[in-house]
């Protein structure tokens, strides 16, 4: 099958071009101006903005997290994922059984998504604790697909400093990114009992019990360790605040590389201030939002470049149901919230439209850097010839309000109700096929591919 | 007439992939896998780099400096320029005389470019005095395409600041941008009588003349100026060292935006050293060459990107005759040196295959930067539809030595004799036909043409 | 003649402490608790601060400036000092006719100022011209007790770059200091014309046409060229603005040395308001008031130790009369206004009592570093044995309105009238005579001597 | 029992003077010319220097380290302390057995120290675990004048950084100082068995197991709690390297406050080549020794004003026996070196007769600012009237070679043997009493009196 998108305006991370795209099956074929392919759809795109299909690399479909599930499976996630303009997630992996390996949980992973995800597909390991064994295991990981791996430094499945180190110089040699969720867990331990001591158990003391120093402080000592370990590619995810972002600048400018930096949708968005609404819980995550200062300060580090990507931490929680276990006490309550479907649509609304960013970082940060540094570019993340024909269309003149009654995701609620957005997505095709359309799911359960991701290219 | 490079390597400032380039008539009409088109000459290009026509913003041609001319008229020095894979410039229309409007000099200019330059040209103004009829001509000049003009702040036609500094605010106005020579005046004036005196007259201290200080303060002071109008778009012609890079990294981190830096071959490749060379006046050009750290700083600021644009400041005197004017008194030697022909190979060798910059940073800056700087971007210095068929194929693994003998230059030597190149311009098409191949001319007289550009994209 | 200064609070740069002070003859001869001297006078300091006699090194007795005179001489200059708390002056000598030496002003200002001044007193030369001669006079300049010389890079008599650049060659080697009046001339020149061709007279326009830019341009271009000068002893005179101290504290930070800045208590306390108030020509000076900012930035400097000396640039006009010649048309205001006589109070109060600046620093302020950098302490700028007995003693529990009628200067008005000070000289002490007491002048015509001061310490 | 030192060159952190002091009884009385007291004992110091006593604010005397005691009990300490020119000591208490409270220790040592020690003498409290006791004894601690407590980040008794930063907030509240080991235990101990291991057991592989980033991620993570806790006052014992300093500067660029700095004399002096000498044992100690470049760093630091103290962490093992154990693996031997004694004149020696440091930062760090930060200031640190009458008399024009016979401490060497200094202290005073003259100690057994330290200046 063939597609010509139309006289659209396409934009790379450099570029901004009117031309036509020809797709020939699942790659593009040529760009060019007056393209002409017998039998061939088209679809018309003038005046409108065709972009890189977005790539989330931050979810958890299904995860099981404590005794609550995330409500969006594969099938659900992805589907949202592809409505928002998403045609590609790599997903953390949750925490497996005490003891378990690498292996253990991407079998699980590939159960809970194979024949599932209407989207392509790919998963970060976990390193829930070390040994030789984890170690070594690194590298059959990479052999099968799974380029990357995730520590925590917070939570029960917590690595220390010297595991978290052994990791690092493992993943530098094996050529893969190890990606870290910094914050320090014994400060955070301190104000959560003292906070709970104190009776202050309102979902406003989940971000007072996680203040800004307490996330950059555990930046800067993940960044200390990969430059003990050769300046070892790290990627922090979702990192909130402005002093976790001056703590990646000071490295930088000491000369250490392969560091990478994401920000999520909410951190550019929302404000701590909602912790004090009725319906705060629907907020409670890990980092917690912040002030209208620290979403200046990233904004700002996007438009620099100094962040890299934007992502979602995606992991929905239904607010009538899980997120209610925190009612009495927000140390109960199930971290997270969905996000997967808004990004792209939020972010260009608020960053391009609104122009905090241009046009060509938008596509870098939510579609081209993620694939690139995670091992799957030019596939993904770029409109040229070779690449998959993975495309998003986007009218800039059109608007409307973001409420929860267009979301797709099996969530009860957006975190974004009521958000006036610039820009509409109109049209999402992931290689050479339309899979959203106007904001309806036109894809087919299990179409989606796992990703094999390479090594990353830096390292 | 169309034509097909066939599997090249295409780069741009963020991308290298391989497809095929179709251009018909002048223009790229699009880009792909296996394209196909009746008639079309094909060009295999297959494991070659197929990059923009290279864009040198800083030229000479015919160029009256006091009692001497460049060598190169606007037809040998465009040869030169074709083939060694240039294919547009903006020359630096010379002083004119005392009291001519901008005008006089641009019909001046017109008649030694017009049916003599083999590849597209376009000039910059030179505001040699300031009044109030020359800064209201401005607007006429943008409007016949002359959307720069360049500020001398040293040599006797210099402004002084309170001058500059209204050609600033005007040019801002007007979206234009001011290229300014950055040298402390004074303070090279009391060097050179202080040498002179001391009886000092070897090229030698034509270098000790201008010191580095001479060049950072002058570059610190218009970046004042450029402040107080408002941030007005300022660029930086022939930066040479390390203190007056840092002069523009502290404006930046002060929130001064618009500012461009051009830095030339010679400064990251050449040094001081030459001066005390039996033929050191080949190398007399201000600012004067550096050491060996500028270079080094020179390349890690074009590799960071904090310089954008490599030029050549091309102005060639042959060193048989004009330059022996200075045999006994380097204050008598014409300042310049040639350098449009060395450019695209040289920094193709010392910075890419050396792995100084990456080959995007390559193209951005030796071709697409300059474009978009001086408004004539995208029909130069990018390779995508619609925009000019101007094209360079190197390959990569060719090697050979630069002399003198494989030079179109009318001048009788090169500052980079001997220098062992890797890397070799195959071909050169401008406007989809070729002018250079395999370092043979075969464009023709007066086929270049005048570009007329338009006010700077941010401005 | 001996006097014990009994449990005072003894303030240095860096102790505070109590204790009794012995002064014998014109010298301290001991510090120490339960001192006693038979037939000495005691004079009672406990719960008082007892600290050196301030040192003010920028004044401008009996000033010709155009056609109008300062209209203090140096009698009422110094009692106005003495009775403020300053027993020491450094005063820059005016421009003298046209090419006039050194010497020739040297000559005149021993005329002006011997057998009237009635505390000690050195004067700063002023090279309002450079050539062979001048250079060389520097030398005897040192010899004859004048180690410092002045440059203006404004108003008709200033020094272009390459000028300065010799002056500061000079003085490094004969170990001399050279300070600076730093704004860019033609900057200046450029918007007082605009504004005048504008209609625009009123005061405000006077601090318009000389914004915070054109005087840190004209600071880092004084910087760069005193690092050409091998890093010579440069002194910034009245430096007003945040701007200014940004390029000092850049400057040091690539590591030059044997930078001094001086602000002034004008430039810490008062703002650009005041040209808007109905009596706005009383602020007419240059540099002229800049904003709340800028004084907050001031403070924080000096707190940091980054600005070294606070002085006045004491330049008195009568607001009735001399002022008044600006009237109509701002440019023709005689520049300067009085301070001599408050400075010690109204820092005392605004920065120590408002705990903007310690105690130890703002005696390191006032009176150490003065007599330090301009190379006559210990004699003065301490207090310990062997140092002249100038001291003063100050109540920090009194409190009082600063207004006209307490002032001893003969200009007509005071620029902080209505200010409510904290903190209140008792007393006043030079040479171990007491010069004021209770705001009322004890010394007499004469007493003071010229201070012979010697190279500068770091040189 | 009155003296008189006769015309010394007395020095303070910011003056050098020559005068005579007169001290009556235990206390300096006066200072001053010519002094004269009936019956007092004169000593001449003319051409010497005359500064404080030496403040040494961390040893450890008598300490009990794993299953080895410390060689120097509080009087062989004490002495070697006074003959090098010390005449105060703060001492770190040892780990006390598990679970034992605060109090329990300073009983111990006052038995340790009390009728021993030869010099005044206070105590450093040490956070061995922490609850709510804990916390609450800190106030009776500080009422018992040991207002500091001391937190390993490494080691068996190591707090977690949530314990670290309830230490610093309680702390913080009364006004106490809190000093840190800091060394990342858990990336120590991954090197420690990487080397063990791999059979990398000899004295080299100590200084390769704790790298500079380990010391500099600890410092680094102290000053983010001290921040979360308001600025907290926070005492980073012997850094030792570049990167630690770094984070230092970073933190306080960020306008943080109250951090205080030591470095000690090993740490400016020695370098890691040391552990590759056959008698390598000598220097293990933690942190390590480190780089030349290490040492500049910390010069160059200290020179500056970033580091506030030069301290000896005195912790001396026979080399002969206790270090012998570490001799087939470097884990087992004991860590810590001897010190006390060298510190005042190896410093003296190599800082000031060598130029990197002024004579006044001398006093400075090595007197002064100790008892000024753990407060005990003015008794000790300065010579000013009221001041202990605690002074060293040096003669700079003296040279001698550093050996272990000169010394005094009951250790088997000095780390410094062989070194050349310029400068010899010839005469040690303590409240009034000549402590040692002449390398010879003229002291009391049990004449030292224990410091009741007040609450931090700043705090």
């Amino acid at each position: 099958m063939k597609t010509i998108i139309r006289q659209g305006t396409i934009v790379s991370p450099s570029e901004i071009y009117e031309a036509d795209i020809l797709i020939d099956g699942e790659k593009i074929a040529c760009i060019g101006r007056n393209l002409e392919s017998e039998g061939a759809k088209v679809i018309e795109a003038r005046g409108k903005y065709v972009i890189p299909g977005g790539v989330d690399v931050h979810t958890h479909m299904d995860l099981l997290a404590g005794n609550s599930r995330a409500v969006d499976d594969f099938y659900d996630g992805t589907v949202a994922a592809a409505c928002g303009g998403t045609t590609a997630i790599v997903d953390h992996m949750g925490f497996g059984p005490d003891g378990c390996n690498l292996h253990y949980q991407l079998n699980e992973y590939h159960h809970l998504a194979d024949g599932k995800a209407v989207i392509d597909y790919g998963f970060h390991g976990t390193a829930q604790h070390v040994n030789q064994d984890i170690l070594d295991e690194l590298e059959g990981m990479m052999e099968d697909g799974v380029s990357s791996v995730k520590v925590y430094l917070t939570y029960d499945r917590r690595l220390n400093d010297g595991e978290a180190l052994q990791v690092l110089k493992r993943m530098k040699k094996l050529g893969g990114v190890t990606a870290f969720h910094c914050e320090n867990h014994e400060v955070v331990e301190y104000y959560r009992n003292m906070y709970r001591e104190q009776g202050c158990t309102s979902p406003y003391y989940h971000a007072k019990s996680r203040p800004n120093l307490a996330e950059a402080e555990a930046v800067a000592r993940i960044l200390s360790l990969a430059r003990l370990a050769g300046d070892a590619p790290v990627y922090i995810v979702h990192l909130s605040c402005e002093e976790s972002l001056e703590a990646v600048l000071d490295a930088r400018k000491k000369g250490q590389k392969n560091i990478f930096v994401e920000t999520c949708t909410q951190y550019l968005t929302l404000t701590e201030e909602r912790y004090m609404d009725k319906d705060g819980l629907k907020y409670v995550m890990s980092p917690p939002l912040r002030t209208r200062e620290d979403c200046e300060r990233l904004w700002e580090g996007l438009a620099a470049g100094d962040i890299q990507v934007v992502a979602t931490d995606h992991c929905p929680f239904n607010y009538g149901i899980e997120k209610q276990l925190g009612r009495d006490d927000f140390t109960k309550c199930p971290n997270g919230a969905p996000g997967v479907e808004e990004r792209m649509s939020v972010i260009f609304s608020e960053g391009v439209m609104k122009k905090r960013i241009s046009l060509n970082r938008y596509v870098e940060a939510l579609c081209t850097n993620p694939a690139r540094i995670y091992g799957f570019y030019p596939e993904k993340g770029i409109l040229q010839p070779g690449s998959d024909g993975d495309l998003v269309i986007i009218d800039p003149k059109k608007e409307y309000v973001l409420t929860h009654d267009r979301m797709h995701s099996a969530v009860d609620y957006t975190a974004y109700e009521g958000m006036k957005l610039k820009g509409q997505i109109e049209l999402v095709m992931q290689r050479g096929s339309v899979v959203a359309e106007g904001n309806v799911f036109k894809g087919k359960r299990g179409a989606g591919r796992f990703i094999h991701r390479r090594p990353h290219d830096n390292a």
